[in-house]
């Protein structure tokens, strides 16, 4: 079914609301020393918590309740932060300014964001594996997958690939995407199921399929926004991956097929989830994100 | 009971052995790409693999096979390695030389170097969760003992404290030992008592006590070797603490007082474990560590 345009920004705000309230209440534990500081600094920062709703939506979709399944989507947010530190690094990105304010080695020096960045991944982990609200199978079976795709074979391994900015054809930009931003969201999508206790392949594949298409056209859509947006919409200077001759679904396709690109991504998406997606939300997700302005 | 030197030698040599053969097999997938070098490049340097031995003693001592155990204790070298390369990152100690060998960074460059780190953090987490020999309840209750002493609260939160050299006092330089060193000493004395199924809080707590002696008497013995040993014994240059006008142990109680702090620990930490101890490989362990000429 469709979800109306209200229904949707209601339920995405209820989420990402109930995300950052829990966020808010993390390392509170002796708050005083500078490494619990500058992790909240990253964390606090704000952005979309794309991560940790997806992950609530698929548990709730699999029929777990959303509170049962908030530990495992703060730690996915956990992980996303703790990469943007590492990426904003001298050596690896040397980005000064992350979602409209100074990165963290920009506030708290480079190796207060280095630990930093250890500590929130680490924290990820002590987060799913202290978790006693679902089985214990089912919180080491999300657990198992989510570091699957932020690992070696996931998301560093994108980061890893992106340094020697090897990706020059659509195919190896697509499996660099799918790796360095998409892996996470597969493991949000398909991790949210796992926890719930699903072992279908079938339903795991269909939540696989939606954080694949939904993953391609989240970068082709940031591909075209870093060419059309204004840096006050975007909170970061624009025309950088141009600025720095770097292959994008953008230089590689031009605008126009890009969108057509994104458009075929997003209808995948929704079909795949067609059987489970009972309120519309996830389709509504895929749509908003592959369309979004900033 | 006392364990027989070359019983002691034979065994210490067999644990390490097994740990160093399941070492190599790891990260052998697309063993082509420059991140799982720089992985293995630091994992293959070598050093004791105390803290894999320490979990698998630990585990056996409470009546889990070794190769059930196994998994874990790769975890716990993949955590301390990535902590040395982060270490000395030029950002942070900037070491050039770790065990005799140009330090990771100094071979794969500084994201090289920062990523390698990361991904063998990331890979202890995969390793753990992935793990199916044990129950999933005592998965999850090692790694989430583990998480907790490598994380925020334990290991990293030494090194954040270690960079302002803030620890001033005998007091505040054992806290601080506890915390970097110490931390995951205990994961793995506490952690191999979990995994294999240990919930009783005074066993736990005899792991615990072990592990805190033994990592405070290890601590000690490196202040003291950095002053008295030569470069080739230890692999590094010598004197580099005093060069840096660091506090440590022999700069607050003078290299006599230290050693009889090492003795009372050494003997501390076989008391906690008579209960357990059958073949007398612990006390071997903690004794041969704190007495160690390298």
């Amino acid at each position: 079914m469709q979800m109306l345009k209200a229904d949707f920004e209601n339920k995405l705000n209820t989420l990402s609301g109930e995300v950052n309230a829990a966020l808010d209440r993390l390392f509170r534990e002796k708050c005083d020393t500078a490494l619990f500081d500058s992790m909240r600094y990253s964390l606090s920062a704000g952005g979309k918590r794309i991560r940790p709703v997806l992950l609530l939506a698929f548990a709730e979709a699999f029929g777990l309740e959303r509170e049962k399944a908030m530990d495992f989507a703060l730690s996915l947010e956990l992980i996303h932060t703790y990469s943007l530190i590492h990426d904003d690094l001298p050596c690896m990105d040397d980005d000064g300014l992350r979602r409209g304010r100074p990165s963290n080695h920009v506030v708290y020096g480079y190796a207060g964001a280095l630990l930093a960045g250890d500590a929130l991944l680490n924290a990820a982990f002590e987060l799913m594996t202290s978790c006693r609200t679902v089985p214990a199978e089912n919180a080491l079976a999300a657990a198992g997958y989510i570091s699957s795709t932020s690992g070696r074979l996931g998301m560093i391994l994108g980061q890893s690939l992106d340094l020697d900015d090897a990706a020059k054809t659509v195919e190896e930009r697509t499996e660099l995407s799918l790796l360095k931003t998409g892996a996470i969201i597969r493991g949000a999508c398909v991790g949210g199921a796992l926890l719930a206790g699903v072992r279908d392949q079938e339903m795991l594949s269909a939540a696989e399929t939606y954080a694949k298409c939904l993953g391609l056209a989240f970068q082709m859509r940031d591909d075209i926004l870093d060419v059309t947006s204004t840096a006050e919409e975007l909170g970061k200077p624009i025309g950088s991956d141009a600025e720095e001759d770097k292959t994008t679904f953008v230089s590689l396709l031009g605008i126009e097929k890009t969108e057509e690109e994104i458009n075929r991504l997003t209808q995948t998406a929704i079909n795949a989830v067609a059987g489970i997606d009972r309120d519309g939300f996830l389709s509504a997700l895929v749509t908003a994100l592959a369309g979004r302005k900033s």
